[in-house]
């Protein structure tokens, strides 16, 4: 397993995409290094997009958070989160009706603002359902599990809607050693006790790489070639970017450590066309 | 689909078993006319055993808990629980370090009340659980749902021990059209996160079963063929008394109505030898 | 369940993209009118593509079995398939050692001509397969189930390697009333068994979509809501190309019959935004 | 991870019953030392049964099976297969129709001699199949696959009827190094194309435990404790005899082996009270 240098290898590129949490920031803050190069992709006139599966705070709110961490020069355009997505398709999709939602005020404050009405699951009157139309597992906070979850399982078992997951990350690192179940787990629960398949958003699947590669597409007719993908988790961002054809490079700094990674690699056959320790050295 | 007034299907066997939940009572209280069919049992001296998919109360509450809801004449003795069972499973097999749970402390004060300490998932300091040698589901209450879920994913993460789920139900009804989560339901989520299988207690499995068979054997030389199992729910009550080897009869009265017992049967190919209104009736 | 007539709805387009099986074509030969709508497709000047999970038969040959069903006017450059979609995967990723293949000999000409060996799981020697550096998925015929899918499994036991599913469905219909178990059926049965996840190709995943797409946008400046996707499975088709954010139509020649229609839309949240009883009336 | 000699752990018990493949014999033959054991226990009679997940021979057959690998002294009456269970609860339950099977002409004389017809699914009419009652796997021999568990399938879309796999495990070793797909995994195929959950038979579910000890415990009146379960598979062996109260044995000749057992141990938390070798040192 050969060791790169993450510059050295984000130089032979016209763009890189980077995944956020294990990448740029984790539990304790900023990773080492990475206002460095960050400072470098400029300097190198890379583009840069961030995509992120997060479905709890808007662009700007994101790029407001890399500030307080210290880190400078981040537009919040260059940021693409899997809400993003879903609140894409919820306005093609979704025409009337109100929709409910598991999460925090803030999360459907900056998902759901597409006209239609949106209510959280401990307003619902399960005696009153009938002008629910869709449902959207937004955050893994804001509610009270016990009650909310029930609740949730209630109102579906009762109303044949649209479920969209806009998150679908089953869990997230709190610590070194720690996890939370984070949305996509939640989702999945209920997923299970319901017999059902929701609509899942998030890497893998392609939609955010799309939007980040036609935004470049479009003003700088940059070819998928051209663009380097870099994560720290080989089932979302290694996966999702070798099927869109970009090529790929997995960072030890998250999900993936240095002991585990080749094992990994070898078991999945999802196979990062470099890897590096961290975007900061 | 024939129906048949169960008393005239009760009388020729010589021991019947009840499920509770659905057969006896429900979210209302008792079922209409219990009292007048469990007098009936009494008189026609036909052996009882109630056998439920419960770990949150003991027999002697259970008992209570039938007699405050107004039906009288059921013996503790006579009652089997899933508790039980994971009990007397805990007591043959771990014989050193502490028990923890997910629970309330009742349940942990009857279930694991073994010679060995137990303690709840909230008083489990994460950096220090190296004598935590086992774990048990008991109960869906007694926790606070977020914090004790995602501290028991943790603990399981770091610890390989023995899992326990004490009740593998994974819904039961709090109305008559709603539902709540159960002790198997929030053992499934961590199952699936964590991918791993734990030990499950509870019908369909038979150790229920043998339980009452054994006792009712030994005192009365009952065979198989001289008990009728009771129950509301196909895949626990029905399935588990098919593969024991007992005769069945499905009451309309919990989780299988009338209008879908037929279609519910056919498809699932667990076929009850009677089917019932109710109890009661 | 308001049902148009199917060349109603695809003048309001400048491209559509259809699916094969179920909606061109079935088990009996041609669906009843395609060739009239294709002519009307073509006179009115509507781009068109034909997007199908398959990976058996190259585009020249999907083209020339139009033909022999008696359907003249398309293309081989307008037929995109999940095939195309894996070779060009592997193309890039796989870059030494030999392909492994389950599947008939066809299939593996054209999609693993890419300089690499390939090779049949018949004939593979299990003691002597340190050469194979990727498996893929590509048909459910040309090998015997038995001996080869236990090979099979023996293989990627011992072989961690990337295991690629070249079309992810898994029936197909063989007549009014039968089916069969496809390449994605078969993967799924080694998948479990190994407890492994594969990397599967086909819709509803979004390359399909996204290679027609590029084709159209690049030569005629085509927007998404410009498309319309027409297929007969709500599962690959309608969410496929509702996630990928193109104007979508359910037909009901296929896998989804009119009776059962608006109950799986509304149990599944698969919303088509048309619905068609075919594209041949 | 304390190992001991089998003998002397067997000698502590009334009882003993033992699996079959990975314990007394495997794809090479009998296991060394096995006729030792054997004339062991019957010096110091101590009474013995064979457990065994297998529904494609008669106990006479096994027992001659047994003789022809130059194995002495096993009576038919010790044998029990999950096969005869799989028979007992048909002859219970489906009273009239048609068996259909999956599985040699050999295992369906054995298994379905109830009085019933039976027919192979080979044979069956799929334009004439009202009177197919109940279907059984039975063997993943004796048909041809992609022809049979097509028409397997489309049966069982359209009759809704019972479905008992005679045996549940999915896997087993043909040599040292390779495995073969068992009758349960290609029941686990159907049922997940289905979407259904059959019936299945054999450990670690305890009708074959219950059968071995109501025999000894009738005639001898053995308690729980007096009996120790030996083999070579934590998920059906040990979990099945932990669970009904037994004390059980791991031996490392099977399934299990010496490197990896303790892991397994652990993750699993299925716990042997005894581990040893083989039955033979």
């Amino acid at each position: 397993m050969k060791i790169q240098p993450f510059q050295s290898v984000a130089k032979k590129f016209k763009a890189v995409f980077l995944d956020s949490y294990g990448v740029i920031k984790n539990y304790g803050g900023l990773i080492d290094g990475v206002q460095g190069t960050i400072d470098f992709i400029r300097k190198e006139n890379i583009a840069l997009r961030i995509l992120t599966n997060d479905a709890s705070r808007s662009r700007t709110q994101q790029a407001e958070g890399f500030l307080k961490l210290g880190l400078k020069g981040i537009e919040k355009e260059e940021i693409i989160t899997s809400g993003m997505m879903a609140k894409h398709f919820l306005e093609q999709k979704i025409l009337h009706g109100k929709i409910a939602y598991l999460g925090t005020e803030n999360s459907a404050h900056y998902i759901l603002q597409s006209g239609l009405q949106h209510i959280a699951v401990k307003d619902i009157d399960l005696n009153n359902m009938n002008d629910v139309s869709a449902f959207v597992f937004l955050d893994d906070e804001g509610f009270d599990w016990n009650t909310d979850i029930n609740k949730t399982i209630n109102l579906l078992k009762h109303r044949n809607i649209p479920v969209i997951v806009a998150n679908s990350d089953k869990l997230y690192p709190v610590s070194k050693t720690h996890v939370s179940v984070a949305t996509g787990g939640i989702a999945q629960l209920v997923e299970s006790i319901l017999n059902k398949k929701f609509i899942h958003f998030g890497k893998p699947d392609s939609q955010m790489f799309m939007f980040a590669f036609e935004q470049l597409n479009l003003r700088d007719g940059f070819g998928k070639k051209d663009i380097l993908m870099v994560g720290d988790t080989l089932h979302t961002d290694i996966l999702g970017g070798n099927k869109f054809g970009l090529q790929t490079a997995l960072v030890l700094s998250g999900n993936t450590d240095a002991a585990e990674a080749q094992l990994q690699i070898n078991s999945t056959g999802i196979i990062p066309d470099f890897i590096c320790n961290s975007i900061g050295n």
